[in-house]
């Protein structure tokens, strides 16, 4: 199967699971199919919101699995590989590769981090295990700014396979400076999803993010509004947006669990730990009301 | 005097100087006549670009004086008063009140900076020496975030004659939620040229930059027809800009003495050390390429 | 089996690996056998040197093994259990008190990190799943510094079993403030090889270092020395050994496999990448060269 | 007049203020005398404790004076020239050099701080403007780590007269590399005071601080005590020393204040703003308390 030029909204897919941590697949593919149903644009699974690092290496496969078969060729859908062990993000590469995904993408080293030498290095192994688009992430802060920004777009440009990157940076300069850099040759997404509207004018193709499970139609409207030019929802949209991010930030996990569960009737129940721990509850009112602000601000009654 | 609600496009004015870094007064005049009749949105003056930590008290007076005289009510002035010495930063917020300027704006504590505490009794100090609008920079990266953002917000509204905050971020999710969080209560200006479009969705009224005053009315004239739905202008736009920024910043002040000097005739001369220390030269044919890089994207042949 | 009060010197155990990065039990055990010939006063296994983070749970689990069964009562052992997920870490836990370590130790959240409340929680999780002492990471750089050191202190005195802390950090006044704070509550190991004399007067009661594995009789007898009054000694050795780390540093993985081969006829093997991936290689006439220079300071002629 | 290697314990001298902010040069006399009586190294004036970026550059001309009039040869003498504009550290430099000082310190850049390659050229130009020796400041953390750190030290020794250091971290290795990479060619100085014992093993010759105004005696003993063997000493004091530091930061410049004539019937007067802004007061008992503290350890019943 072949994809036109991808870019556009995509959900960085969760992975529903049980009581124990592991894979709920029934749910999973009831997440799988309403983001078909919203005509979004791809999947990118097993990130940082699809708990892709707490997750046993055959896990991850077979959630890999169950979400090629749900999908079904009806979008791209590109997995994280990344891992602390090298090796392991190999495996996980190749795998999903045989499982037909459109690209890998993964992390830089997640514990053993000594600069960007190394990264690079971590980053061409798993590159070239493949024969598939990748998509790795940026790698910190420090690599853009400076003197050596022209040579570590460079380097990225020649690790094996390489496609594009995901960036997940509130620093909206250093997107812009990457795709500036690289001369148009690698498809960006944004990865912050509170500054989605504004990292569509820095380069970027598209925007990889949490919310956009639980809220993937509304974001898709408004983004493609705002590029059209409705510069007034776009903006309108996003001050809403943040605001409710800022509010819920601090408990986003049982957040999302009661908003996936009264909007779309979906359990992707309570994360692994640490992820998600200390968080407190909330109340389905205050759930519901956060759901109609959205609501109230794209004109959309989704459902 | 009063001035309808303020916002728009300000130059973060040249201060032009002679070979001994003092004011050159003739030059000064020019640059304001220019940006008058560019019809620009208002004057940011001895800030950070107008070399104000560079001169004495005296001169900042005086500089300030030949800058109301020239404006003579065109178009409204913010005066930048911070100062290593509190006490200075008074004197001159009280002289600059005498001489009609619109409103007071300074840094935090520059050398002496114990935390946003010490950050706020500095600010008091000054805000309550005066009677008109004033405008405090946001203090450094931590303090919107985490969970202490909203009472950082709530002290800053309590200052004495607190009217908005100059916000020289390129994280664009900061700006948005001191937007938020302050309930639109402050009149926010964004300080990071290179982002100037993408901060016009993160609740500013305006853009203060460095680069207003070279290109001023090509940026105005952008971030208007962005603002009315020019999604593809402002993006285009952007895009070159933020190269062109990356390009000059390591010798910015040579850029900046040859551009004015060859688009708009005026003479800023170089500025005090440390300032520009170790900037490299600039011919002329690498300056004029870059100008006209500008004037590709927007179509405007200025001057 | 009980111990007298623990500290003193301790090698940060390296894990000798095989080609294919799984563990070599007989080189493991030749080490644990070089430590207790030289009289070391304890072992910490399975932290970032001994590459915890890059094994199956199955294969710490069996590390711990060996390493408990060589030993055999000989000293006392800590096995650090962090990983991704939380409930990997509490299984880790519960199998080493099971195999008869002295105490356990973790490192905070390694991905999924969301400040010092969640690292709390993961820490009460896995500090209550055991019945033997706790010596959890310091979390940070931020948590000691403003206004909030008691208070984070107090919540660290709370945790379950907790006996001390792993205090990895070259700021040494962080270390002492940690001491003051707990009032003398917690046994607090430092983890920067480079500053291990220093830190005996930061209120610490050893040292836990990756080069205790290769120079640990030096290294154990210097810090004695250093403590009954011999400054010259520990000076003179200190800025030795602090230029060796800095020019093996870029290296220092292929130099700990040759160093260790050539001093003790022990192979360590390559490390599991990322962790060590762009390392040089290193000439046996320069590494010897480097042992050379440590005998000279301490004038032990070992092995 | 010459003066042996220096090195030792110096004062990072208070300048005594009246209420206005201006020298109060009776109290000054005072101050200095103490630290002659007491038998002291050295004096480093106009720093961060001296307030010399809150004076005018005739204020601090005028302190320096009276400092060399009142010491007259007792000790050697280090000004610290650093200022926003760079030309007004060399007028203070050379004023300094004619006044008899042994040497001229300054620190980076101040508010325009624009990298290493821009810091160098701002330390050229003061260390080029006298014929004595220059003690810069290190600049920033980023510069001694990497690769790049032999090529900064490099740099360094380049720099006219360049003779050492200030090294004001709590990052122990940082000052030891410097050390090790200058191969003993900079006198180098430890600037924190929480650390002085530790520094003496880092290759620094001397330590500069604040609080050896207060309790210079006591510190200059430990000092010297600990170098010749005295580990319990230097161990009980720093971590005595380090907790009231602790205690104290909060309401430092009120608590100097107190103590200050408390202990030695000095009056150094509250710093000019915006330094010890929103301290709070100490009573008496609590500061009293606090000086006994330190004699208790020392054995010393000074003045």
């Amino acid at each position: 199967m072949t994809h036109s030029p991808i870019g556009g909204l995509w959900p960085a897919l969760f992975t529903p699971v049980d009581q124990n941590g592991n894979p709920d697949f029934q749910q999973l593919e009831k997440i799988v199919e309403l983001c078909i149903k919203q005509k979004l644009d791809g999947l990118y699974v097993l990130g940082s919101t699809g708990q892709g690092f707490l997750f046993s290496e055959k896990q991850r496969m077979d959630i890999t699995q169950t979400v090629m078969e749900t999908v079904n060729g009806a979008m791209p859908v590109i997995a994280q590989v990344g891992a602390l062990n090298t090796r392991e993000s190999i495996r996980l590469a190749q795998a999903a590769q045989e499982q037909g995904v459109y690209g890998i993408s993964t992390v830089g080293p997640i514990y053993y981090q000594s600069g960007v030498r190394n990264a690079l290095e971590h980053y061409k192994a798993i590159g070239s295990s493949i024969d598939i688009p990748f998509f790795p992430y940026h790698i910190g802060n420090h690599s853009v700014f400076g003197g050596d920004a022209r040579h570590y777009i460079e380097q990225i440009l020649t690790l094996p396979n390489i496609a594009g990157m995901k960036l997940t940076t509130q620093n909206l300069y250093e997107v812009s400076l990457i795709h500036i850099l690289s001369q148009d040759k690698l498809v960006l997404f944004s990865g912050a999803d509170e500054l989605f509207c504004q990292a569509t004018l820095c380069g970027t193709v598209g925007a990889i993010g949490s919310f956009f499970n639980l809220w993937g139609e509304e974001c898709k409207f408004v983004r493609e509004e705002f590029i059209k030019g409705n510069f007034e929802l776009g903006n309108r949209f996003m001050l809403t947006f943040q605001e409710i991010i800022h509010d819920v930030l601090p408990n986003i996990w049982s957040f999302f669990h009661q908003a996936m569960l009264l909007k779309h009737d979906i359990n992707i129940g309570l994360p692994n730990p640490p992820l998600g721990m200390g968080n407190g509850e909330w109340n389905e009112k205050d759930v519901l009301e956060i759901c109609d602000r959205i609501s109230a601000v794209t004109g959309l009654v989704s459902n």
